[in-house]
């Protein structure tokens, strides 16, 4: 293989696919990029066995070929990189990367060691606006499981009904839901279960030069592809949760807040309840039109905060974690939200006031 | 104690001192910052054992008295609140803090086990612009040792002859020197050695509102004294190097190179370098005019990268360590340097090409 490519195009491929190559305990080839030509232009790919990526650029084939280079290495040295054209180069199985004023190998492993990316054949079932889609997931996969007991709880649950695509995640303390108009209903039903990590890669590879994003599902796969780059994934198996009926239909007593003022009590609750579970009293007091929050680290001292807020329905208490209501509300770009309460048992409910495609939902602990 | 303070006064006051409290695993007590009115002012205190820290605010003091308070948890709290009027209380051992919004009680250890930090008593034996300093802190303390094998190398030298300043930090790799020029001679030769922690200390806590800072040297001590606040530290006991004698005076071959450009090539060694103690060679080439540097990672491969520049005097060979190459040009904010060589186990010399005020030194590998 040689090939010539500009600077430019190589960073932005390693930018997607460096960061996604696996673990090298594992298995060495994992930790590399995979370097092809394919027809006139060079792929780059790279996996994790659980997700993997494509990104295709432009160059100029001098003679077809492939290998393999480690990928942190090789982004970093490209990162560093101040002359525009560079010569990519197989000799034996190692990567020669020269340009005006460099000479390079990097050492690879044997092409026929890496893992093959399933391909996806399917034609894309819907298309998504990219902005849209980045805000669905920052919204949702923050509340997913970082455990695996439960597989299904470390995804974001994808389905639609109709042209309403609906994305969401929890993991049994938490739960939020986003959802999306379509331009037009999917072909074909879609319900997929997708690591919260590959949505979260997803995210962080789209930069706005990218409009739009296809979705294609494939027996256990499935596939976003965006520009010149695809990432496909394994779906997770499972049932997600009927989480329908978790969500309070109507609540003993709704509070108006803003969502800065709500998150600068949850944070200064938060630190005097660490070495309590991040446990915070959260009270409403219609009379006083009051929310209070109250703390204790029996350690090191103890919390009262509250302010001025609208309470409608009847005074209520309920305790939370109080990183939860941090992190629900960074989530949230609206300035005020409706916050619900309904007893001490029963889940609280957080809502944009000026948008009806997203919520939160949060268990309560025990006090 | 009981007293009224405004918020951005004590949010300053705790930037300054509540990092510098100590580890609570040593000595619980030195996690806190001791707060005692003084006259008319709250005085803020914290130390380490090894450096302490006092700052006064402006107070309405209701009645005088001490407590001191976990240190951390005090700054996380104040740095959070957004009412201006706090009072501060003492209740048994404890501080009660309360603001319009804010009902909290931070649990104190009793005033008697807080160490006392020592009183310099003499008067200042110099003045010296602050933002000059910082910036020969900045130049000096990096190269500081960070093993307290041999205590000298972990400090700053400062000295003076004249109305010239030195200060000097050397691990025995590298050395640094820097000089400033006061307004008058110092009261008084200054000779000590404190620790580079405290200077580095000293450089976080100096926000753009202070203009000057007066230095004291006490026997075992030394005090900087910056508007509200003072730094007190001990001094190193020993001996500093005879560093002059390593400082070539001639040299076989000058490079002259932008920094930046050093700074890129010495970045992109050290990624092939990092399974080879960071070992570069550079290479000096009068007749291309060239500056050439290699770098072997055995397992992953291998680098030669070369630069346009000015040599003058003969070819010359000599292995660094790109780490100390990076960090040296970091310190710099002049546009180019002279980078001197003077065969392969003599000392490298780095000067930026505008000032005569800073030198660097790096001694070779053996390669």
């Amino acid at each position: 293989m040689k090939v010539n490519v500009k600077l430019s195009n190589l960073t932005k491929a390693l930018s997607v696919v460096s960061r996604m190559a696996g673990n090298a305990s594992a298995l060495p080839v994992l930790a590399n990029v995979l370097i092809s030509t394919d027809k006139n232009r060079l792929k780059l790919s790279s996996t994790n066995l659980e997700m993997g990526a494509n990104y295709w650029i432009g160059a100029k084939v001098v003679s077809p070929g492939a290998v393999t280079a480690p990928g942190r290495l090789l982004a970093d040295f490209i990162n560093n990189l101040q002359d525009e054209n560079i010569e990519l180069e197989v000799e034996k199985a190692n990567l020669k990367v020269t340009t005006p004023h460099h000479h390079t190998t990097l050492n690879g492993i044997e092409v026929e060691e890496f893992p093959s990316i399933p391909e996806i054949k399917a034609s894309a079932a819907l298309t998504i606006e990219a902005p849209e889609l980045k805000k669905a997931i920052n919204q949702v996969a923050v509340v997913a499981s970082h455990d695996d007991a439960r597989p299904v709880l470390s995804g974001v649950y994808i389905y639609n009904e109709g042209k309403t695509l609906y994305l969401v995640s929890t993991d049994s303390y938490r739960l939020a839901e986003k959802s999306l108009i379509l331009p037009g209903a999917p072909k074909g039903k879609i319900s997929v279960i997708v690591p919260a990590r590959t949505m979260q890669e997803l995210v962080r590879v789209l930069d706005e030069s990218v409009e739009t994003i296809e979705m294609a599902v494939e027996e256990s796969q499935v596939l976003f592809r965006f520009g010149d780059g695809e990432i496909i994934s394994r779906q997770i198996d499972g049932q997600f949760p009927n989480y329908r009926e978790l969500i309070p239909q109507k609540s003993n007593t709704t509070v108006e807040i803003g969502v800065d003022q709500f998150a600068n009590l949850a944070k200064i609750a938060g630190l005097f309840s660490q070495t309590n579970a991040g446990s915070v009293l959260i009270e409403a007091d219609n009379g006083a039109q009051k929310l209070k929050l109250s703390s204790v680290a029996s350690q090191v001292g103890q919390n009262v905060s509250e302010a001025e807020v609208k309470v409608d329905g009847a005074d209520s208490q309920v305790t939370l974690n109080s990183r939860y209501i941090s992190e629900a509300l960074s989530t949230i770009d609206s300035d005020k939200i409706n916050f619900s309460i309904t007893g001490k048992i029963n889940p609280c409910l957080i809502k944009p006031t000026d948008a009806k495609d997203f919520l939160h939902i949060i268990m309560p602990l025990r006090s």
